[in-house]
């Protein structure tokens, strides 16, 4: 085994080098439970016409944590004090924890976000309503935002799908790793809380490229 | 890139094939939260020669599941409903989720199971008392049971830390996983809630060593 252990050592190494553009590593954001919220749905729970009330910014521009929470209800349970973010979103969507599923009694696919079609409902309680939206509940595709220029230093196109190594105690390498390029986005990875603690992670960890299933550009 | 690639994917198909005695995998057990009591623990939790009721055998021989669960109580916060596992040991021992830590208000240490010097205590309530232990609290190292046949059939050794391939929607690969051999083991890894959620794991799911880092046999 000796051998092939170095030569795959290797291999990784050169993968490493070729598609990581420096050695600083890509920004680790980890995401805990969280909703986003149209603005119909606004008006439900908060009173009509009520504006989100921005408490701090997030990393991605233009994307910010409120100081409103909801409490949201499946058949089996209740998850309360869940993070309403900003700005409103054409779409109600609910990031959940694959572990909140058990909890809540449903079953929910892991989605990229925006994608929620065929994903399961739930009912939502806020401070002065609640709302049955009937889908929208999400497990997040783990994924890296990017701009158009670090998509290119990356050698990666949006859509495409990477390996990222975790380089801790606990470490190991994530697949099916979704890249996102806009002009809007900051470098980022984003990971949930789960993904993060079985890789021994923190809002400090650097995640590193490893492999790209692309064709040649 | 792609020729490059092609050549890791042949090298990780070669030591897959070298690692692997079969194709049927290893079988995986999800551990969520437990405790492991001395019997002067259960004395003060349950009552005076208190006997611990199975409910369950668990996979490894000899080991079980039990009536009695226990809440543990850190400086921010508890947790109830802690399954106690049995038969009683030498030492009592707390295996918390990484996720718990935040809830209880603790920093707990990656450790394997009966290393607990320089662990965190906290204070365990049952039935009929409460006791504070000065130290027992872990986060488990994840790892793989084996007989020594398995052990000798996988080319691997006791205290020896591999790496392991999950094929999911969530895949991808953990590494510093420990080899635990005795003839009391059953072939089994284990992995922890927040560890299986991040790989999309259930316990149907089974696990693939990949590499080795032990030196030739």
């Amino acid at each position: 085994m000796k051998n092939q252990e170095a030569l795959l050592q290797l291999f990784i190494d050169i993968l490493e080098k070729e598609a990581k553009p420096d050695d600083a590593g890509i920004p680790l954001g980890i995401s805990n439970r969280h909703i986003h919220l149209s603005q119909n749905e606004i008006d439900k729970l908060f009173g009509k016409g009520h504006q989100l009330t921005k408490i701090k910014d997030l990393s991605q521009p233009g994307q910010y944590a409120c100081k409103e929470t909801v409490t949201i209800c499946g058949p089996r349970g209740v998850i309360e004090k869940v993070r309403v973010l900003g700005p409103a979103r054409p779409a109600t969507q609910v990031e959940v924890m694959t572990g909140d599923c058990f909890k809540l009694g449903i079953s929910v696919p892991v989605r990229q976000s925006g994608e929620i079609s065929d994903t399961p409902g739930i009912t939502i309680i806020g401070a002065t309503g609640s709302v049955e939206i009937d889908r929208g509940v999400i497990v997040a595709q783990r994924h890296i935002h990017m701009s158009p220029e670090d998509a290119h230093a990356y050698k990666v196109r949006d859509g495409e799908r990477v390996m990222i190594k975790l380089a801790s105690e606990r470490g190991g390498i994530f697949d099916n790793v979704v890249i996102r390029v806009s002009s809007k986005f900051r470098l980022e990875c984003h990971l949930d809380v789960e993904e993060a603690n079985a890789m021994g992670l923190n809002s400090k960890s650097k995640v590193y490229i490893i492999k790209n299933n692309q064709e040649e550009m």
